[in-house]
């Protein structure tokens, strides 16, 4: 039976400063690389052995996946990195404070932009130094100025069904160690929710979600590993 | 101007201990990941940007990519694990202790074993606790019995033809991050080493070597990346 283990990175400087971080590439912490490591200690564990491995091109979810890995004994299985699985792209927002931004434009407004399902926030100035559209790692790829969860959604399911399925259709067990939003993106197609409820839908960091996936890739069973 | 850097792993515990390691699957030691990191950060400060990258089936070669690349800035870039780069298979020395082994065969067997181009040493014990051929990582393939320099060659420059050589037809600065036999091969064909000097050809750890190919893929320039 296929199997799909959706891992979000562990704490980053940015988490844990309470900023927009979107594709800017901030690190993990002390405390994200424990989760990091905790999660392969888990899987490990509970003999959950993934065969291959995706995530995005941003440092702090493949650290987490390499760091998962090195703990389940499993460095060696084949990796792919891809932009399209990177967190959304928070625009103008990027780098700034959430409760600072809140007051600076309100709170309402803030939780519009963080909690809508379609409505991007504004987009970056030009010239901010978090401005990646030059970075030779997006050389080729029209990097977007902002994003809303319905932008991410549209960029993330593509590849999933492009290059993740194929994997899944022959049996594999696929790990993706990816983003809060766009794990979210499979979340909601995986279990079916609605645009209303998975903007609110909160995925813990480090904790192994387990999709036990029937022919057709639906979902048979859903559950977090830490909880069998 | 396509580029190939070579590094061999960071110092592992079997190096550390004088054991013969081969396909056997030991961590590098704190040396070895400084070793490691050192590699990236000469890489950064030198402005050599790999564009792609390759490894072997084993941790200690994987993680030495991992932590050149994260110094490095550079953790984005795609990467390919195959065991056709892992170290020369020992047979039935893996884990014995180089001194004694000498002590117990002789010391003029044990160069032989391990100076000789062509001469395998003796094929692993059945039942032997370092057997690896029925390790899920090598599922698929035929592990070795035992190898010489020559068997390392064999699979090394198939492999490099195959998978390396097209990425630098097209231009890219390849980085391989690998093991003291399968770089051995790698540097006697694009150095034109004979075969009874590339036995004694000792490639450092963690020191990046750098080739200049022209378009023909033959080596315009070779050095030390510290050196420069």
């Amino acid at each position: 039976m296929p199997r799909l283990i959706l891992v979000r990175h562990g704490q980053s400087q940015w988490n844990l400063e309470n900023r927009f971080t979107g594709w800017w590439d901030v690190g993990l912490t002390e405390k994200g690389e424990e989760e990091a490591l905790a999660a392969g200690r888990l899987l490990k564990a509970k003999g959950i052995v993934p065969t291959v491995a995706f995530t995005s091109f941003q440092t702090r979810a493949i650290r987490t996946l390499h760091l998962a890995l090195r703990e389940a004994d499993l460095l060696w299985i084949p990796e792919t990195k891809d932009w399209r699985l990177n967190e959304r792209h928070y625009g103008g927002l990027t780098g700034l404070n959430k409760a600072e931004t809140a007051e600076k434009h309100g709170k309402d407004q803030v939780h519009i932009w963080r909690r809508s399902f379609d409505i991007p926030p504004p987009v970056m100035e030009p010239g901010s130094e978090f401005d990646l559209s030059q970075d030779p790692r997006y050389a080729g790829i029209d990097v977007p100025q902002s994003e809303s969860l319905k932008d991410t959604i549209a960029r993330v399911l593509p590849y999933y069904q492009s290059s993740i399925v194929p994997h899944l259709k022959a049996g594999a067990t696929v790990l993706v160690s990816a983003h809060g939003n766009s794990l979210r993106a499979l979340v909601k197609h995986l279990s079916g929710i609605s645009d209303e409820e998975i903007t609110g839908l909160e995925i813990p960091t480090g904790q192994p979600i387990i999709y036990e996936l029937d022919d057709d890739l639906n979902a048979a069973d859903r559950y977090y590993l830490s909880e069998r």
